[in-house]
């Protein structure tokens, strides 16, 4: 089936039904609610009856998008849907507790773009070239020649900014520029939308950045750094998870530097390393080696051991491929 | 005369003389390089003679562009021109040394972006409604139906991306969103640019960011958050100026604050201060007080006085304005 049967398929099914839920994942991301919020526009266009939900609350850095404040809980719903549309979920699993808000033989429509998606819809509109879901929507709208109102569209370009990582990944594609380009025309600011969305730092996010620049070390060649997090300092600033695995990057973006590692000392013992590179080394088969895996450019593992030894096993081992 | 005009007229300049001085302005940013090179593209795309030079040498984070290697310090070159071409300069003295370079009635095409551009050519390509100086290269490239090569697309998309913020100031409009896809489909890799430009912190940088959050600090409110930047630390940490003032943006994109200070001694008893405000205050007004000046969101100020009394005037006058 091609892109236009695709859309036209999902259309159908929005026009034949009515009276749906919309759903998102678990920990809900910038194109995870800008996709739901941009298709509750659509909906609304259309003049059909729908229930937002997501199994936890919007994050601070997403309550500027349009109707947000319509996002339930699962556990402020006491009904259950027979129509339902997944957005931005590669698995039923991924809906979380809202699942138990669908009839046993609910219709389903997933829209999304995830490799991993296992097509559990009714009707599938997963297109796998999309940069994000917000931009399969932005193509329903316009396939449906709906008109994009400025909310829907504030809704569409934060996803596709999020899941683009500001138009610098790799998935940045003309396609996904011109949409910008629309959209701008429909309204958007997108300076207000990047402060929100990236320029906010929490006041635990900048202890941490100050600890973990402070562990921050590098060796004799400068081209290997890295940052040694123990339970010690994470229980003292209380970061999240993300925030933490997001330090890396420093290690790795400092001039010169060839890999980035992050040791985190997870418990007693246990180590997680994560290891960036830049353009030479292979860090996936480093972390293989090592039990773990990833890419060539990102990957991580798992050790048992002290802290101090396992430093020293994983340098040696990139020193080796450096040298290599 | 219209747009249209003014790029009839530069063509027409490029076209009816030969053996260029292309110039840009001192502290090369990504914009004047991109710039540069890419009319150096469009030049020899036409056959055109022409010696690129600048005040300093290229900064590292944009020795990825391409001719950047052909750029010569005015030191380097012992002979004079008749013809310049001048890029992202509002007047001549952006020149810098490399004005020496010009025999006395040279012809100048310049080309800039500018509000306070002079009109300093004899040809004049300034537009104020573009982005980028790289965005009206683009635009004469195409009034001239030149072929833009991936070579020229990777100059001019990194003018376009740095001036820009990455697609996030206001500057961002739909014809920069157009402008970029249509450079991606000229080969532009988005994620190599912003890598090489963005992504990169040398040490000083971080070991500067590592002090300057150890010394950020917030009112009881949240809502003002500020960093204070003695003589020891900078001599410490070895920054540049443009590093140090940058930092500001730590203590306004903290959550909650509504205004960022810093607070920079310049030497014994000299103060500068700069403000970044969010949404409500105008911090303009501010350092228009203290005998500054500036912008609603972003301003500042240079106080004399110790500077424990400065930061109290100042964190005073701030909290007055928040109160009102
Ligand atoms: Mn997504
Ligand atoms: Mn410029």
């Amino acid at each position: 089936m091609n892109t236009e049967q695709m859309l036209q398929e999902a259309a159908d099914f929005l026009k034949e039904h009515d009276d749906f839920l919309v759903l998102t994942h678990v920990q809900p991301d910038g194109d995870a609610l800008g996709s739901t919020l941009g298709l509750a526009h659509l909906l609304e266009a259309w003049g059909k009856r729908f229930v937002i939900a997501c199994e936890e609350p919007v994050p601070d850095r997403f309550t500027f998008l349009p109707m947000n404040e319509q996002i339930r809980l699962a556990s402020e719903l006491n009904r259950k849907f027979t129509n339902l549309v997944a957005l931005d979920c590669g698995d039923l699993q991924r809906l979380g507790g809202c699942s138990a808000l669908l009839e046993e033989n609910a219709a389903i429509l997933n829209i999304d773009h995830h490799k991993t998606n296992d097509s559990f819809g009714k009707v599938n509109l997963v297109d796998l070239e999309s940069a994000a879901t917000s931009q399969i929507v932005y193509n329903l709208a316009r396939h449906m020649r709906t008109d994009i109102r400025r909310e829907m569209a504030i809704c569409l370009y934060t996803g596709i900014l999020t899941d683009t990582g500001g138009f610098r990944y790799s998935n940045t594609t003309v396609e996904v520029h011109r949409i910008a380009a629309d959209l701008l025309s429909a309204g958007v600011s997108p300076y207000d939308i990047a402060d929100r969305v990236f320029e906010t730092l929490s006041w635990s996010q900048a202890l941490l950045i100050r600890e973990a620049l402070g562990a921050l070390q590098r060796d004799e060649t400068g081209k290997v750094a890295w940052i040694v997090v123990n339970r010690e300092l994470l229980k003292r600033v209380g970061a999240s998870d993300e925030d933490v695995e997001g330090l890396v990057s420093y290690a790795r973006n400092i001039q010169g530097v060839e890999v980035g590692i992050l040791f985190r000392e997870k418990a007693e013992g246990v180590v997680k390393v994560s290891f960036r590179s830049k353009y030479q080394v292979d860090v996936g088969e480093i972390a293989l080696f090592f039990g773990g895996g990833g890419h060539a450019r990102a990957a991580g593992c798992t050790i048992e051991g002290s802290i101090e030894q396992i430093q020293s096993d994983v340098l040696a081992k990139v020193r080796e491929s450096l040298r290599s």
